[in-house]
């Protein structure tokens, strides 16, 4: 047994930080979607680089799957041990490394939550903005190129990686991009590796832009009579320059969730959900200029609050939606779907997907950054009816065709994982080999994360 | 004769739209910097992607190297055709395809210049903010992941290019990324082949993300007594948040390059070009408070002009520094560095090199986009003096010593080619051979633009 092999000589590079404990493998076999639980052969809790590449090392020895593993809450599979192997649980290297407060960057260990990043970087008037809900580590987000309620203004993880250390599948450990804020210097490896989902190295640091802390911050939730008048809000709202933080889409049956669960009272039509960061000057204007766009559009029930507990009252019904929606079925799992497209085309697939869900027969709220067009119908499912299943398979397939179509993608930030797969090929044609040949040329093994964002075959 | 072959069945393909005549083949051999002239065997004009995907197939069949051509004006002689071959000019593949306003992108085929697109624009209220001074082409641009003055802003091309249409080494048309504004599905593409310098790809459309043309713009020039409070300014107002549109530094001997241009009559210190776009009220706002850090380091002299013909005299003079500099010494040739370093480190590096330019003997003004910790020496040399070029060599080459000691990169925005070959390996390591890695995979005969950018050797 290979993988047999692996395990015992990573018993004796790592001690009890190597676990077969069956408890332990299944806190590393499930995750927060739909997924069948799928349990590696052993856990590892490196604490260093070194560890990390030796282990890379043993396991491409004996050719065992290895699988990173940050706080769980991928949403599309990416951590199951499909192949089984062994999972490096990233857990105990979480430190801060530095915070550069001039250049206004933080090096962090993958371990590291993006809470406890901006805990950390409270007093310095800095913070890293990308927030995909979830407390997620920022190893985690950076494999799976996470981005949430404030990419419109500050950008994805793509945007806010500025360097990398990673264990490459022959333990040869390198350094991607540098502190500077730009470089031409060849290939753009930080851009590669962010989002690889694991399959070409393990990340074991990282280098991240941080921002300044805004000086003023005013939020707001308004109500629209349709979709296409909230949806025209926004694209009036970006072309008149307006630089909106975050933008939030919320369909009537996710806000009669978020009313179930918070006890709001808000009228069962589509709303927004917006924030705006900058000086006190610039958020008064922008709020002022905002305002007249909903006007004119006929939104109502507009109301700013610069107060720091309306806000947080405000983002936490956000990002509990997710809940919220699964409290609205009991018993119920989400089929999550992540489709983005371009912002012109953005009422018409929400429109379109909403008459899919009602003929589908299911319950599936949609809510989204519409800033960006990306947006999420989470669709209820009994895990335990295979109709329902296949009726939400067929609402998720249907889904992602309508997005293709339209000019956009089949994942705006959750990633490929296995739920993605089935659409790679449609998405990126001949791009698709291409990556297939990229991981090639990094991992020929396939040991790194294999099942996963690729084509599928060869020594996989 | 392999390229011979090549160029036959090149001919049969595109009639007299392949050019071998001595004066073509000069005027794709050269560039605007010091390296010398290098001719291909011949000059391709194709009008269409399939032209250009069976000109790849023949070449690779003949292995017979392929260099693509915007306008000639990168700085690192990308476009040297250092193993003879076929140059592949994009200038009749210059077409705005389409515009999506309300997307806020344009598709835009890879010979057109960012001036024409701009040009192309201008009624519809967006425009295109990439600006590296020369008026290259956006198939260049992308290639070189060039930024320029705008970066600090608007990010490089990087961050503005959404997809590509690229002819792969085996004549295969890909399409990377979607106008969707962002996407988590698989490997970067777009973000790979950007800065690829046609080592991996002929790229042959271009999807780019617009911006709002701002309703208000300010600019300003003020003089320092040190390039240390110059800095200082920089990094305060970056920590404040306020969203610097450019901030440029020019040093003494800049400055005095420039007086002698324009007729302007600058004292002779170091200065910073700064501009603001957005409203009215939060560029006069932006103004008020860079002002007041401007102030608290002693900055003079400090003028805003909100009048377009001001701002135009000043960018003009910005732009044609480089031009000044060179006709500072007659008859002299340029050694173009482009350092990038963390900006806390970057009055260090700049007053460190002037020591080192003092000690040279060589004149080499710096400017820089002191934004981004992004400047450039423009080394002046007497091309037939074996000992100025030994000298500015020497120069160039403690410069990028230093930016990497200093957590930086050899080029911020220029590029590889083979000007900054020498110090991949001391920047990237083995990052250089995973490189090596990705190009062997994507073309493995090595007929793109052979002997740029990754180790050489093998098949090359």
């Amino acid at each position: 047994m290979t993988i047999d092999a692996a395990v015992t000589d990573l018993t004796g590079l790592l001690g009890d930080r190597l676990s077969r404990a069956p408890a332990v493998r299944e806190a590393h076999g499930g995750s927060e979607s739909h997924f069948a639980l799928t349990l590696p052969d052993a856990v590892a809790f490196p604490e260093t680089t070194a560890e990390v590449a030796a282990l890379t090392r043993i396991c491409t020895h004996h050719r065992c799957p290895v699988i990173g593993w940050g706080a769980g809450t991928s949403l599309e599979g990416h951590t199951m041990a499909v192949r089984g192997g062994v999972t490096v649980d990233f857990a105990r290297m979480n430190r801060v490394l530095a915070v550069n407060a001039a250049d206004m960057d933080a090096q962090v260990q993958p371990g590291l939550t993006r809470e406890a990043l901006n805990a950390d970087l409270r007093a310095t008037g800095l913070f890293f903005p990308v927030d995909p809900g979830a407390n997620a580590t920022l190893g985690g987000m950076a494999s799976t190129r996470a981005s949430g309620t404030t990419a419109v203004r500050y950008g994805t993880m793509r945007d806010n990686v500025l360097a990398l250390e990673v264990v490459l599948a022959d333990g040869r450990v390198i350094r991607t991009g540098t502190r500077a804020r730009k470089s031409a210097a060849g290939y753009d490896l930080t851009g590669l590796l962010v989002g690889a989902e694991g399959t070409l190295g393990l990340i074991t640091e990282l280098t991240l832009r941080l921002h300044g802390q805004p000086e003023a911050v005013s939020a707001a939730i308004c109500a629209f009579d349709s979709i296409d008048t909230a949806v025209e809000t926004v694209i009036a709202t970006i072309q008149m320059g307006i630089p909106m933080a975050r933008i939030e889409f919320l369909d009537a049956a996710t806000v009669a969730a978020c009313n179930a669960r918070s006890g709001a009272a808000m009228p069962l039509v589509p709303h927004l959900m917006v924030e705006f960061h900058g000086s006190p000057a610039a958020v008064t204007e922008q709020a002022e200029v905002f305002g007249e766009v909903v006007a004119a559009q006929g939104g109502a029930g507009f109301q700013w609050s610069a107060q720091a507990e309306d806000r947080a009252r405000l983002w936490r019904m956000r990002h509990e939606a997710y809940w919220a929606i699964l409290a609205s079925r009991p018993g119920a799992r989400a089929i999550v779907t992540d489709v983005c497209v371009p912002i012109s085309r953005l009422a018409e697939a929400v429109t379109q997907t909403q008459a899919d869900i009602a003929a589908s027969g299911l319950s599936a709220p949609i809510l989204g950054h519409v800033g960006d067009g990306n947006f999420h119908a989470i669709i209820l499912i009994d895990p335990a009816s295979p109709d329902d299943i296949a009726r939400g398979d067929a609402l998720a397939h249907r889904m992602v065709d309508r997005a293709l179509r339209l000019g956009g993608t089949a994942t705006g930030e959750h990633g490929v994982g296995v739920g993605k797969l089935p659409y790679m090929q449609a998405e990126h044609g001949d791009g698709w080999s291409v990556m297939a040949a990229l991981k090639g040329a990094l991992d020929p093994l396939n040991i790194l994360n294999p099942g996963k964002l690729v084509r599928q075959g060869g020594t996989g």
